[in-house]
């Protein structure tokens, strides 16, 4: 059915949307694995929602910014429908629909991508992958701490030596503001001190005076209660005192100090768990402890693991109260990072070792032995034409495989293979009745030296 | 921010969507797991593309019925776009876009949800995940003998003891329609035969002579030629005598020559392959060796693994001549029949171990302890709360864990925990000092028990 198409169709993906090659993919996929490792390691299980939702259902909760993101269609039958921006959104309309199924507590991951009609920018994309988990149910502060565990094991476990995990707790900043008189204005303050980094004290004094109406003097207060410098006990000490009599104030103190406490058991580095009172997140809906978490090496590209504890997640949907903590990880920003402090592999190919093919009439004999290593658990691909060998050659260090198995007919002739070191070049011959056994130990040779 | 919310939204999934619960998410991704750990093995590589595109990139190629079924829109900058409804175009657009970097011959897998908005039925959504790999730029048989081979260890390692690869070649077709001289009839003589399963041999009969306009004694001299039977060795014999001359029928049949010389060696259970000239499968574009896989104990839910040699992937969008052979998992009919041969796994849990909580003021122990038990590769959930034990016990149970760790004062007095088999009820005292060493001794005995 191969006409001629004398029309060709331009291959093009959208604006915004990527394809992902092998290099690419295989660092993605590598990335994935350890979130899933790390968040099953606590207990998290797995769900999966649908890309597509009644639009109603997505919309209404972010603002009439958002809302004109979210990619909205009618379908074929007519049905008001949306693609999801978060997984939040679905994760409170899930809970909502299963409350009975799930119980409490729920622990949840869900790594899936989203879709926002955002203009592109470098390193902003309309497709999106979010690895995100939750504690759902329960308010104790065990859930807190523990997600300050995971984000440090999934830094550790992606291989990030330097690493700042920032906490704060809402209640505190509350706390904080009801000592200057300006808790009314919470949510237009928080938003201005959320930016500090990025726009500096001066801006954010002026941001949260224009847009909040506190003076002058109340903003310089907040700032300076929300730079308080030290080690966390030192900072704590000093909350103490500023908080004193604020019901919610103490609220969140004794919770900060209870997740440093458990901190102080972990043996690790100085500095890996900051307590720092300026963070806010801009959210407006976390109401306890947040976290952001910057790098060492790249803390420019801001926080790659980022979340906090909210008090109510599916109130758009149900009268049932579903408070929880969780944080996401920020796929693309932490390969980008990957990429750039030289911590990404480079091979394009997940098997080890080409077989190269010399003569066709031994198809046959090169795919048994291919099958002979992969049960050996080694992974192996067969070059699949007698091309010229040079060409094959350059297939192999094009493709990052480790070794190459030669067989021509001298070899054949002999009941031998050859197996080259494509690092260095050395070559082994290695026999045919014990092939699999001799690869093996040749490969766990060069991968220890 | 949390105001009252006098009007909720239900909440609920579109019709032909699916929500996964932790039990069915985890059995999705132990399987999409396997899945990649065989493609890897022999090499496949997994690429991403985006889930909207350009609409002319995915229309045009299916024909009218199913693309009404493509899930199509305006963005909100006025382009015509569309969710991908399957993973062979989008490769098709991705080979021809991105030909130079990757290079022939190129073996990929991709594992990605598609949207179709067809009649929802039992069995039929409209989100659904295709498994494919493909080696793509290749003419050699050998890739077609891989991807048996692929599909031969994919099945095993899924678990399936019984199940049969039917295997049959579009070239050995058209040289049998030749010799009944309806070669030109082929596309509709060919769609017809591929029902021969599901609407038997008159149904099939008469669709064959009302479609291709050929005579009854046409179709029956087809039909004989479909149904040879017996041992792969008895049919190609069979088939050498009735396609001498037919230059295209002895290609396809040299090809199933060698693929079956190959499958003597693998020392497979007889009937793991077998030669069935009656498949046909009804995509127009395969032009070589064809693939269907039918479990032994379930052959009435249809082939869970299908696809086929075709000769030009990309011809709608480059000149380039990219032939490949490929096949695809069957992701959802496979998990329906792992559930009814009880194959599935139902734990909804991925941890091992509950920790329950006694007493709120030890929290740092209990999460301490956890912290231990992972850095030892175990699994573990720390229940948030110290509620009623009895519920504790009834989460444990309900999720599936396999062992509980209880301790209250007189445990933390004797510097002790409890460990406790949920399977049995038995108890162990571990001490506090070498803990982690002692549970993962335990659990290695209770899981060699």
């Amino acid at each position: 059915m191969t006409d001629s198409k004398p029309h060709r169709i331009k291959p093009q993906t959208l604006r915004g949307f990527r394809d992902f090659l092998p290099d690419q993919m295989m660092a993605r996929e590598q990335l994935i694995e350890t979130a899933r490792t790390v968040y099953r390691s606590y207990g998290f299980a797995p769900i999966d929602t649908p890309a597509l939702e009644y639009a109603e259902v997505l919309l209404g909760k972010g603002g009439d910014e958002s809302d004109k993101q979210v990619f909205r269609f009618q379908d074929q039958g007519g049905r008001d429908v949306a693609m999801r921006f978060d997984l939040t959104v679905p994760l409170a309309r899930f809970s909502a629909q299963h409350a009975q199924q799930l119980g409490t507590p729920f622990r949840r991951y869900h790594i899936a991508p989203v879709w926002r009609g955002e203009r592109p920018a470098r390193g902003r994309f309309r497709e999106f992958m979010q690895c995100d988990f939750d504690t759902i149910g329960t308010l104790s502060n065990s859930a807190d701490i523990e997600t300050l565990f995971v984000i440090n094991d999934l830094l550790e476990q992606i291989g990030i030596e330097r690493f700042t995990i920032r906490v704060n707790n809402r209640r505190v900043l509350n706390g904080l503001l009801e000592r200057t008189g300006a808790q009314q204005q919470a949510v237009a303050i928080l938003r201005a001190l959320d930016k500090l980094d990025k726009i500096g004290r001066d801006a954010v004094c002026r941001e949260m005076t224009e847009q909040s109406g506190i003076s002058t003097q109340t903003a310089e207060q907040v700032l300076n209660m929300a730079q308080l410098n030290g080690t966390p006990d030192q900072i704590l000490l000093q909350l103490e005192t500023m908080l004193r009599g604020s019901e919610t104030g103490e609220q969140g103190l004794q919770d900060l100090k209870q997740l440093f406490d458990c901190v102080a058991h972990c043996g690790w580095p100085q500095d890996r768990v900051r307590l720092d009172v300026a963070i806010a997140r801009g959210l407006d809906y976390y109401t306890g402890t947040i976290y952001e978490t910057v790098l060492g090496d790249l803390p420019e590209i801001g926080s790659v693991c980022s979340g906090g504890r909210y008090d109510n997640l599916a109130d758009l949907f149900s009268a049932q109260q579903l408070p929880g903590v969780g944080a996401s990880l920020g796929l693309d920003r932490m390969l980008a990072a990957l990429e750039e402090l030289g911590l990404m592999q480079t091979s394009t190919t997940p098997a080890q070792i080409l077989i190269t093919m010399m003569d066709p009439d031994r198809i046959p004999e090169y795919l048994q032995l291919g099958r002979r290593l992969r049960q050996r658990g080694i992974s192996v691909e067969v070059y699949p034409e007698a091309r010229n060998f040079g060409r094959q050659m350059k297939y192999a260090d094009r493709r990052g495989f480790r070794c190459c198995i030669i067989a021509g007919s001298d070899e054949f002739a002999a009941q031998q293979w050859l197996l080259r070191n494509l690092a260095d070049g050395t070559q082994t011959v290695i026999s045919d009745a014990a092939a699999e056994a001799e690869i093996a130990q040749q490969l766990a040779a060069t991968s220890a030296g």
